[in-house]
């Protein structure tokens, strides 16, 4: 392999990140901030929240990592030059005359490259995650793999509380329970990178980052592009589930799904009449696409 | 007594929590944790939300005491051993061919033995809360009070947040609000040691632990077999309160009770009919005392 | 203006908060913890949930910025001396028999002198969160700012967390989203202090100290005689805003602030009739992009 490739990987593996990575990364989350339902009403109703939550978009796996290893999360702030770029980032996405700015980010070309380069960052992040995981506590793998994906996966793992800023609260749905498919495969790839960094994978750190990194950009501009978000592991994970955990068949589990937010306030108020049956059944078509 | 129980006490005081108390522990938590409504649909739904659900019943009191003492809360992850027997322990609750596992371990002399081990378990807890605080704030007896008890009732202070983790979200309690036996027991056990430890009390250690844990595991036994679940100290409480918060006879107690939770978002559904004006008229009234 | 003043600002900036002047902030905090709708009830309901929460009013910047710091949350509980005298300010405030303490509190001209004397508090409380940021993280300037800033509002930024603890959960609303006049006066003090700080303002600290004390004293007790809440700056946030965010004119933003809580819970009660369909539509092709 190591003859095929050449010194690319290696090359790659010493990317500078900041600023052009950096800055897709922050462009990348603050579209993805802005796109949430009731955002830009934040925006004009109090910026300071709409920032503070523009920033944990843009820095929450350094955030939660910091906070999983006891060091000041407000560390962030320090680098106040990313913080200024992000911040600019976040001016001009949300407030620029006629949202020139945001028009021009989300046309296609322009998103597609600005998504590929935050996933580069994302190999990065989870890398540094477990090299400090590492520095802390010597060959506690599961420290390593949770810090490297806390990092890689960040502000999805915080969205509860990234919401909260915003004045929503979604108790009935986190990311562990129904997880995004960036979160599951930062996870894999802080697995994999734990894994190589304990010896347990016969491959060159440069020449794995340089396969993940790959395999990131092209399956996120593939799902860009097709416009589906079904993970591409997804049937991996059904046979993995059905071995390790036993799951029932589809229309059972469906059934059980179905009672699952025990939330006290309000399931009771959801289920109205024919509502149910109704969109229960979209549920189950969203998921089956 | 020393002579009574000859060196019964001291060699008590030194029996190693691993392997079998921590097990018989964490088989305690995960069963606790799989009684609660909607568990066993979130174990087949998400069988991760699930893993850190169990791991926060687990080592809840590590989580927490941790956090307030400003030390990396993923510190109790380096420890491989105990995670990785906890996280059998779920396994085997959870998935294990037609309940086997969960059936045994529920079944009663086995569940009254298990929760007699976990009880012996929360002593050493809060013991080592205390000592752990002792060793960073000298003589700081309301930080020494505050991390036992954080480590003896940890899994209860964090329920809020261990349900959120299931998209279960009950804000209108928690276990300050109304405690549980258990965080109630953790909290004058903390207190008891602390005032050993300051010499406040004409105890030696190893003399106090037998007696607290005795203590520990003959009312949970007791309550397991009675059904009962009202703490043997209601009475005890009732009278401290009323001596020091004068507090109103039970009845119109009860009725105060009934309107506590002013849950900005569900208080506007539960008035019913007439009850809004009259509520809010005595709410008005209570304001202009 | 050395000479206009002679010494005074300097001696000023040496007054000892303790005890005159943390004893008029815990007093003023307790108070307004006490006036909270359901506060009466939980003290009765539950007093530890009730201490809890006074706690957080009174010693929530501290802990709030030790959390920003990664430091631990539970120092203010070493400081034995102010947390005794924060809890029998508390235990009078509620329990005292036929509520002589309250009522003696909130009578008129001690209660302005009393909210005078903890204003001065938040000077104090804003240039230690400066000073201590400053000693971890040289120069950088938004540490500092946050951190001054936490120290001084603190019991505001984690109101949400705060009411929790009495069992209230009003997610659709924070400080961030809706500042409140202290909340606000902290941050332009935190910036003013990290200005001096880092040498951008022409004045000396003490002489700064005694205009913003000055200025923070005479604006809290001319609104609370007014009974007026808007802030003094409300004309130059509305031109600031206009000119950074090109704020819409008020009908229209007042329509836009109307939209916002897009709380989770409650959204699927405010869809009436055939806007449902159509905004779940609009909601998946969203998500289909």
């Amino acid at each position: 392999m190591e003859q095929l490739l050449g010194p690319w990987p290696l090359r790659f593996s010493r990317l500078p990140m900041f600023p052009l990575f950096d800055l897709a990364h922050y462009t990348a989350s603050v579209l993805s901030l802005r796109e949430q339902r009731g955002a830009v009403e934040v925006s004009y109703q109090s910026p300071i929240a709409c920032w503070f939550s523009a920033m944990l978009y843009c820095f929450g796996g350094s955030i939660l990592s910091s906070l999983m290893m006891g060091e000041p999360p407000v560390a962030f702030l320090a680098n106040t030059t990313s913080v200024l770029l992000a911040s600019l980032v976040w001016y001009l996405i949300f407030y620029s005359p006629h949202d020139l700015a945001y028009c021009c980010s989300a046309f296609l070309p322009i998103r597609l490259m600005v998504a590929g380069m935050k996933e580069v960052t994302r190999t990065w992040k989870i890398t540094g995650g477990i090299a400090h995981a590492h520095s802390h506590y010597k060959n506690a793998w599961l420290v390593m793999i949770a810090v490297g994906w806390a990092r890689g996966a960040g502000g999805g793992l915080i969205s509860n509380f990234e919401q909260l800023v915003r004045g929503v609260w979604k108790p009935e749905t986190n990311e562990l329970l129904k997880m995004s498919y960036p979160v599951k495969i930062s996870l894999i790839g802080s697995v994999l990178f734990t894994m190589q960094h304990a010896s347990y994978l016969p491959i060159e750190k440069h020449n794995l980052m340089f396969f993940y990194t790959i395999f990131l950009v092209v399956t996120k501009v593939a799902m860009m592009l097709t416009l589906c978000s079904t993970s591409p592991f997804a049937p991996l994970e059904r046979t993995l589930a059905y071995i390790l955990f036993g799951w029932q068949p589809a229309d059972s589990r469906g059934k059980s799904e179905a009672k699952v937010p025990h939330n006290g306030a309000s399931s009771a108020d959801r289920t109205i009449g024919g509502e149910t049956s109704d969109s229960s059944r979209k549920r189950h078509s969203k998921k089956t696409e």
